[in-house]
């Protein structure tokens, strides 16, 4: 068996998330799992399963999602990746290919993962690109929630930003790093951790957004964290402004710059 | 009878275009200008026509078309611009509305219009934002794009990037600026001139395309433009590549600032 590491790009807007929901070789196009798993068969003549560095939810968009999977079937990486592309719907894509090592693991090797969630911070309801942008029409003060962002870097028990349906076993999670920056009506929150709790990005904004309006003021967020209760955090705020950037590995591992990360970027605060 | 300037954003790939194909007062959802002017007499209780900066092609977006309208319906601007947007697709925004003089025109008034077309330049096709971007897989060189775009700079006659069915009554255009630039994938071109012909940033870019791949040297595009033949341009690229980003007024209008510009900004090379 050959393993092979591939990078996924895909619109969320029209699936269910990532995970597929059917039983493995059983067909399901409401996932991107269930979709790529069917492209990825159909290329290899035989059932093909994969692991993600990062499972997204309904709605939720990736620039470069990582994703493994073996397979005995003798491919050139080309083949994996316009042939498969060429066989998924419009809203997927496969960025690139490359065969690892049997202890490559999409998921657990990875030392960070990275978000974007987007704001169009104006009256008016974004009819341009409205897929990837959430709209917020109250002036948000976007120095305000980078300041109060801050509190979160380092190694936190993030309970108060997990949803109610979280299976991780424990919520601890080192947060690198986050920033909230305004360019004209655009506010980009950018947030990079060694892992995330389920909702803890769009959790994390929804209260973020709190302090921006004005309602709570920047030492809110310390509190919320310090709390460990989700009842206390803002509401989680809506999927369609959420893209995963992807995952990063440590450069032993021969894949593409893009998802490479020198070990000083995986700490707090680098 | 009031005369208002409205800004309008829209996503174009679910239009047949801006022009209303229906006689005014008639029901017409599938194009902009119908959208648009059922939204409008809604708000104004009674029939309501307008006037464009830049008629779009269907599939063609809009960062910030101008479009004028008169209206005897004492109405705010607020009620405008947030009424009428309440009343249109999720795919058009009223993003701003200011009442103006009998003598200013969306049309006549603008000295200068701009244009943008992105294209995702990579082995395989987009996924995220594929709606707003073209796809080209062959490697493009767009510094010799760029270099060749310089010879349309000035007043010409662009005949040979009309469109069979373009109205105008002659050719001559003044192009005030192009650039193609390149960031990763995505090569972004930008053209602003007094006016355009039918199809006429398309023939361009496709004509553009034919030097970037290499198929044609850089002074090709020069002799193209003197034989002013459209048989002898390349082929117009998508419409879904290209962004009207909208017109310009001199000074004098009392306009958002985003679509003003200095006389000095609507000459050649400036």
């Amino acid at each position: 068996m050959q393993r092979y590491a591939i990078g996924v790009e895909y619109d969320g807007s029209g699936f269910r998330g990532w995970q597929r929901l059917s039983r493995p070789g059983q067909p399901d196009s409401d996932t991107v799992q269930g979709a790529l798993e069917a492209a990825l068969s159909s290329v290899a003549d035989a059932p093909v399963s994969t692991v993600c560095a990062g499972r997204t939810d309904a709605g939720v968009h990736a620039r470069c999602q990582v994703v493994h999977f073996d397979s005995d079937a003798v491919r050139d990486p080309r083949a994996w990746t316009l042939g498969t592309t060429t066989r998924l719907p419009p809203s997927v894509s496969v960025l690139w290919c490359r065969p690892v090592d049997q202890d490559f693991s999409a998921r657990f090797s990875a030392v960070a993962r990275r978000y974007r969630y987007r704001i169009l911070n104006r009256q008016v309801r974004p009819a341009l690109e409205r897929q990837w942008l959430a709209w917020v029409w109250s002036p948000l003060d976007a120095a305000a929630m980078h300041r109060a962002a801050q509190a979160l870097v380092g190694e936190h028990d993030f309970g108060a930003f997990r949803s109610a349906e979280c299976e991780a076993t424990h919520a601890r999670r080192e947060l690198q790093r986050i920033s909230v920056v305004r360019e004209g009506d655009l506010v980009t929150i950018d947030v990079q951790a060694n892992a995330f709790l389920h909702h803890m990005v769009r959790n994390i904004v929804g209260s973020l957004l709190e302090v921006g309006r004005g309602t709570r003021p920047d030492s809110w967020i310390a509190e919320v964290l310090a709390g460990r209760d989700r009842t206390r955090a803002g509401p989680t705020a809506p999927a369609g402004g959420l893209v995963f950037l992807g995952p990063c590995y440590p450069r032993r591992w021969p894949l593409p710059e893009e998802v490479l990360v020198d070990d000083a970027d995986a700490r707090p605060g680098a």
